[in-house]
C-alpha cells in the first residue's frame, strides 16, 4: 500500500441529521429519510439552500429484501426534491453508508461537485424475525450463510477464539454492553434508552407484582449472567450481547474546503477516510481480528497523519459486544489481546480516557443496517461540534474523533477520522 | 447547474474485457467475472501487475434476488487476489455498473488512488422468467411496479406515446431492430450473433423440411411484422424490440492520465462524465424524452467541451427499441422527433455518420445488468484502440465515442464520452 495517500481537495461536513431509530410499523423509508434530511437541515449553522446540492450518495443494504423494492438513489432524490441530478447507491452489507460518505468525499475531492448529500436508510422491522435473520445472511461469504454460519454463530466463534487465546471471559463482554447502555439514555435518538440496572429493576418490580419471587440479582453482571434475563444466541453470545433490528435514516452534508465557512464558523473537516475489504473467516488464519479493519485504520492513519492515541473517542461497530471488543484493538486504541483489561479498568466509559459508542452504539441506538455507516459519523460530528448534550465528551479539547463501520463478517471494513481545526 | 464540471486530474481508460453473453448454466458470477478479468489483463498494451490496482468498484443490479446473495464487493475482491484492498458495489438498476465506473473516475480524479478497477456483472438466466421480471420490476419506481406497469408496458407506452406525438410507427422501430441484428453477428462476445434475415430464412427451412407452407415473407420487415414470428409482448413492443435475459461481467481498468503512457502508447482518455436522476413516468409531462439522460449529457457535454455532433458514434441503452430512439433523441444526436427518419435513412448503420450499438446493443449482445454499463464502454474503448475487428467504424479518424446506460424506467441515466487524443 502507498503509505500516505491524499485528496487533492480537503472536504468538509457541515451538516448531519438523523431520524430516530426504532421498529416503526406506522414509517416507511421515505417518513424516515425525510426526517434525518430534515434534521440535517436545520443542523446547518448559518443555513443552507438545498437547490445547492449537486449529488446524493445513499447507503443501503438490502431493501430489495426486506422491502422488495430496490434502486434506492432516484426515490430518494425525487423525496427531496432533487431531480434531475444523480443519485447512487452504494452497497457494503452494514457497511453501506459508510461507503456513501466515502464516495461523496471522492466527488467533491475530484472537484466535480462542491455540494454533496450522503446517507443512508433501511427498513427492516416489518418482515419477521426469521425473515430479517435470512436478508442479513445474503451479506455473509457464499462459504459461510450456506452452511449455516449466520451473523451469531460468526461472532460467537470469534469470542471463543478471542476467549481462548487471551483469557478472557463473558464478564469481560459484559462491562461493554452495561457501558453502551449507560450511554443510551443520554441520546434521544437511540432504540433503547435504558440502563441495564433500569431495566433489571424493572424486572424485578414487575416479578414482584405479579408475586412471583424476585431473582437475587446483585449488580448488573447477574442479571447478564442469569440465562432466563439474558438467554444465549450462540454461545458465548447472549441476547444482550446482540444488537437489534431497527428502522432508521441519517444524512450528512459535505463541502469543498473552501467553502465550509460560508455555512458554518466551526467546520469539521475529513482527515483521514479508509477502507478494506475481508475474504471472510474460512480463509482466515485467526479469528480474533478484522484484516479488513486493520487495512481500513492504516489508510486512514495514513492519510491524516495521525496516530491511534491521537483519536479522542470513536464510534465502533458493535453488532455483537465481541466486535466492539476485537475493533478497539485492530484500530490501535489498544494491543491486541489488552482490550478487554482496558474495558474493565473504564477506559471505553464516556467519562473514561478512550469513549467508545457515546451514542450508545449498535446494540442501544440501533442498527438499521444501510443508515449504521453515517449515523456514526453523525454522532462524531456531533460532539466534535459540542452539541452533544448529556452525553457530550467531558472533554474542553475535544477536536478528533473516528467512527468504524463493519460490513457481513468483515467483507467491508471502514474507518473514518472527523477533525475540528 | 454549475455549466462545466472539471475534475483536478484526468483519468484514462488502460484496459477492458467482458465475458462473452448469454445464458449458463454452468457458470456463475464469479466464473464470468474471471473471464473479464483475464480479458481485461490481456488486453494492456505493455501488461500490468495485478498487485498494482488500488481498488475495486463493482456494479450489481440485484444478485440478492437473483442469486439470493448481496455485498459481491469483497466477493470479486477476494477471486482476483485483491484483499484486503476496499472494494464497493454501486446499484443503479440497468446502470449500476456505469456508476461503478464513474465513482473509478472520482477515486482517481481525487488523487487518492492511481489505479482502480471497475466493472459489473449480473446472474440472471438460474431464474424462471417470471421471477426475473418480478426482480427486474424491483427497479422500477414504487408507483410503477406495483400497479403492474413494469418495463415492456412501461417503454410500449413510451412508443405509443412517440408514434401520437410524431408520426411514426412499428415500421420504424423495426428499423432499429434489423440495424443491431447486422451488427451482431460481426461480434464475438455477443448473445444473439444472429441477423434477422439469418433467422428469417431458417424458420423458412424448418418448416419447409416439417411439410408446412412456407410464409410469405418478403424481407425483414415481412418476418417482424407477422405476429406468428414475432408476437406482441405489450404492443407495440414486440418479442424482436426487446432484449433477451443474460448473464455477464464487464470490467475496465482506470490509471490517473499523467500514469497512461506506463501502460500503452496510445490510452484513451475520459473526456466528459455525466449523470442524472428521473422521477418516474407518473410524473413526467411527456413519455418521449428522459429528463435523466438529458441532464446526463449536459454534464458530459459540459465536462468535455464537446457538442453531439463531435460524438461519432455511440453505444445507447436499447433495452428495448423504443429506447434506442428515444435516447438519441436526448443526446443530441438528431432532434426530437426527427430520429425515426435519421434511422430510417440509414445513419446509424455501422456504415453511416452516427452508427449507434455497433456491438449489436443490448438486444443482441445481451444485457446482464449490473455488466451492461461497463460492456458499452468496453465497446467503446475497443473502437477507440481500433481493435473491433469486423463490426470496426471505418472511419480512419475515430477520436470521440459516447456510451449512454439506463436504469429503471430513466432513475438513473449516465453519459460517459471517451476520447483518443
Amino acid at each position: 500500500m502507498k503509505k500516505n495517500r491524499k485528496l487533492g481537495r480537503g472536504v468538509a461536513v457541515v451538516g448531519a441529521g438523523m431520524s430516530k431509530f426504532g421498529m416503526y410499523k406506522d414509517k416507511d423509508s421515505k417518513d424516515l429519510f425525510a426526517e434525518a434530511f430534515n434534521g440535517m437541515i436545520a443542523s446547518v449553522d448559518k443555513g443552507i439552500d438545498p437547490n445547492e446540492i449537486d449529488a446524493l450518495y445513499l447507503g443501503n443494504f438490502s431493501n430489495d429484501f426486506f422491502m422488495h423494492q430496490s434502486h434506492w438513489g432516484p426515490i430518494i432524490s425525487d423525496l427531496i426534491g432533487m431531480t434531475p441530478k444523480p443519485a447512487t447507491r452504494t452497497e457494503g452489507a452494514c457497511a453501506s453508508s459508510a461507503l456513501a460518505f466515502r464516495e461523496g468525499v471522492f466527488a467533491i475531492a475530484s472537484g466535480f461537485y462542491d455540494m454533496v448529500l450522503v446517507g443512508g436508510v433501511e427498513e427492516m422491522s416489518k418482515r419477521t424475525t426469521e425473515e430479517v435473520a435470512e436478508g442479513l445472511a445474503l451479506a455473509t461469504v457464499p462459504y459461510e450463510g450456506r452452511v449455516g454460519f449466520t451473523f451469531p454463530g460468526v461472532f460467537g466463534a470469534v469470542a471463543t477464539a478471542y476467549f481462548a487465546k487471551y483469557g478472557a471471559n463473558r464478564e469481560h463482554l459484559m462491562n461493554i454492553t452495561i457501558k453502551s447502555h449507560n450511554n443510551a439514555p443520554l441520546n434521544p435518538k437511540a432504540q433503547f434508552p435504558l440502563t441495564i440496572r433500569d431495566m433489571m429493576n424493572a424486572k424485578m418490580e414487575s416479578m414482584k407484582k405479579k408475586g412471583l419471587p424476585a431473582p437475587d440479582w446483585q449488580d448488573e453482571k447477574a442479571f447478564l449472567g442469569d440465562p432466563k434475563a439474558n438467554p444465549a444466541v450462540a454461545w458465548p453470545m447472549h441476547l444482550f450481547d446482540c444488537c437489534p433490528i431497527s428502522d432508521g435514516a441519517s444524512c450528512m452534508l459535505l463541502v469543498g474546503e473552501e467553502l465550509a465557512k460560508n455555512f458554518t464558523d466551526d467546520p469539521i473537516y475529513v482527515a483521514g477516510i479508509g477502507q478494506g475489504s475481508g475474504r471472510g473467516f474460512h480463509a482466515s488464519p485467526d479469528m480474533t481480528y478484522f484484516e479488513a479493519t486493520r487495512y481500513a485504520a492504516r489508510e486512514a492513519y495514513g492519510m491524516s497523519g495521525l496516530q491511534p492515541e491521537d483519536v479522542q473517542f470513536a464510534e465502533v461497530h458493535d453488532c455483537f459486544s465481541i466486535a466492539e471488543l476485537v475493533h478497539i484493538e485492530d484500530l490501535g486504541f489498544f494491543k491486541a489481546g489488552e482490550g478487554y483489561k482496558a474495558v474493565a479498568d473504564g477506559a471505553t466509559r464516556l467519562d473514561g480516557p478512550k469513549p467508545i459508542n457515546t451514542s450508545g452504539g449498535l446494540k442501544c441506538k440501533g442498527h438499521p443496517v444501510g443508515a449504521t455507516g453515517v449515523s456514526q459519523l453523525f454522532e462524531v460530528w456531533t460532539q466534535l461540534k459540542g452539541k452533544a448534550g448529556k452525553r457530550q465528551v467531558p472533554n474542553e479539547n475535544l477536536r478528533i474523533g473516528g467512527a468504524h463501520n463493519l460490513g457481513g463478517t468483515g467483507g467491508t471494513c471502514t474507518f473514518t477520522i472527523l477533525e475540528k481545526r
